[in-house]
């Protein structure tokens, strides 16, 4: 099945649009025909090189939602016409350890990125800025009928990504929450900390989203470029989720923690960060970091999420402004997601 | 009362004998006969300045364990005759909620360090290395009747330090435990985690006391300066207990953790470390401190070693050989503890 797509040729070079060969519908297999694809910022890492060598051309997308259009024969857990989503994993091993414990994403044997992986079957997977593809069943999760689909692309992982900590380390009532930066997954991480019932502060470099933060869940709402918040804040939070990948200086960030606090990385700065040991030991204090999320938990959340009535923050585009997204995202030019309408390949 | 000590009479100069005035006991004090003091790291780290001006003279020592001599009106905790033993606190503030949540060695408002401390009552406070010392009830610990003194005088700091993060990260049967540095701190935390349950790995930095190891009761025992050792191990334990204070490349260590695994320092390098964020992410894992311990814990530790007929393995001395010593200490020749007989100070 020959669909329409949008792909980097090459790294550093703007998308364009092709077509790209799906599988046929294995007896496992389930085809969505996609609704949005949300743009996030691995898409841009992988497709500039960031991330080093890729298999070009590279179809990006691992925030998908759309509509069953065909199962397989083996297949009972979705049929035709059901909402569905994908994530940032399409496989793995399901044997291992880590899989058997709910934490595909961590699979022993690797687990098959969405895009720019080599699925079990030996093809290459290509991801959601796309019509159509073809997946595993047990890597499809169900979007409930309540969610807005272009608002819930975001979550499969934007969502998930910041879900998982949250949930791991027990956010709730009674804890005090800090999010740092709120972008992409920030946004999401407000939201759903609030949903939680912890008490969320966000750390954002300046007060220039603070209408917003408050808007989305926040209580409190401080600059980290006012050197008095890390005094003020001292010994603070329970558990901080930073969701920067630009080099943070982890020690300040570690004092803002009470003690057994932890400070949980899910954006992974480039350069090793420089860390002061007395930051860990003089508050028993924990730094962490976390991928996305297990299947189950995905699924938890998209439920968790259609309950309390959670979505991203979308602005939905055509398929042909994802250069110029693109560009707004490396500028922090998005409030909080792009999300394209794959509508708009046809 | 005036009585005999041996104090480090300014930064990096040997001890010397000396005498030193304790106060008068108080209606909540104890009197303590001192037995036998250890000799802990940090008490050369101390004396040698390396951690900041100190309130010279200095007398060190925080391992101490001795006899009730006298008891205030007030105190029904302990009695005259009873076998006591003090750690690395001697005061805090008692109503911060780190106190009152069992944790007085990150009291919020200072916790009054056994030495070269300030009082609650504004006196400088002098260590173990002394024939009494005059503590307040509440700091001072029971010693089980089981325990050789000499033996239990390293479990007030080098057994707490190490029980704390075993327990805290719940190693027990079916837990596999690293233990890096096979010195005071680390054949403490092999002996304590063997008592525990877990499978017990030894990682040092050549075989050299592989054997000492392997009677202390580890299960297997690995050179680090093997590389291929990181490969063997890689993803294994679920827990590592840093006892080393020499700068270690955290990146490599927690890649031998499993998912969810934590690595804890339990001694802080003097420069920061270069941590990858990566080796966090990528397998969820913790890199975590931890400080000594509450006295409720420490108790427990002391009730648990009584239980399981833990004792540090200690090289008994009179005071005038406490620089030579030092000396010893710092050559790594010691196993594993020296403890000072304070009845060679009368």
């Amino acid at each position: 099945m020959r669909v329409n797509a949008y792909a980097a040729p090459a790294a550093g070079q703007p998308l364009v649009p092709t077509t790209i060969e799906r599988r046929d519908v294995g007896s496992h297999d389930v085809l969505i025909e996609i609704q949005y694809a949300g743009i996030c910022h691995s898409d841009i890492h992988t497709v500039n090189g960031d991330w080093g060598p890729q298999p070009f051309p590279v179809v990006p997308g691992h925030e998908i939602v759309g509509i069953v259009a065909e199962v397989g024969t083996d297949v009972t857990r979705h049929k035709v016409g059901d909402r569905v989503g994908v994530g940032c994993l399409v496989n793995s091993c399901g044997h291992c350890t880590n899989c058997q414990g709910g934490d595909e994403q961590y699979c022993a044997n690797g687990m098959v990125p969405t895009y720019a992986g080599v699925d079990r079957d030996g093809t290459t997977t290509q991801g959601g800025y796309s019509t159509h593809v073809v997946v595993d069943a047990d890597y499809v999760l169900s979007v409930p009928q309540s969610l807005d689909p272009a608002a819930a692309a975001p979550l499969l992982c934007a969502g998930i990504t910041t879900y998982a900590p949250l949930r791991r380390w027990a956010a709730g009532p009674g804890k005090k929450v800090a999010i740092v930066g709120l972008g992409g997954l920030g946004h999401m991480a407000v939201k759903i900390a609030h949903a939680l019932g912890a008490e969320v502060t966000v750390l954002s470099q300046t007060l220039k989203k603070q209408e917003d933060g408050l808007r989305l869940g926040a209580d409190a709402y401080y600059a980290t470029s006012d050197l008095d918040t890390f005094e003020q804040l001292a010994g603070r939070f329970d558990l901080i989720i930073n969701t920067v990948s630009a080099s943070i200086d982890p020690n300040a960030y570690l004092g803002l923690l009470a003690i057994d606090g932890t400070l949980v990385n899910v954006g992974a700065p480039a350069e090793p960060l420089s860390l002061n040991v007395m930051s860990l030991i003089g508050g028993r204090r924990n730094f962490a970091g976390s991928m996305i999320g297990g299947i189950a938990l995905t699924q938890e959340m998209l439920d968790f999420c259609a309950d309390h009535g959670i979505g991203s923050e979308v602005e939905v585009i055509p398929a042909d402004r994802i250069n110029q997204a693109y560009e707004r995202v490396l500028a922090s030019d998005v409030r909080y997601r792009f999300v394209i309408d794959t509508a708009s390949l046809n």
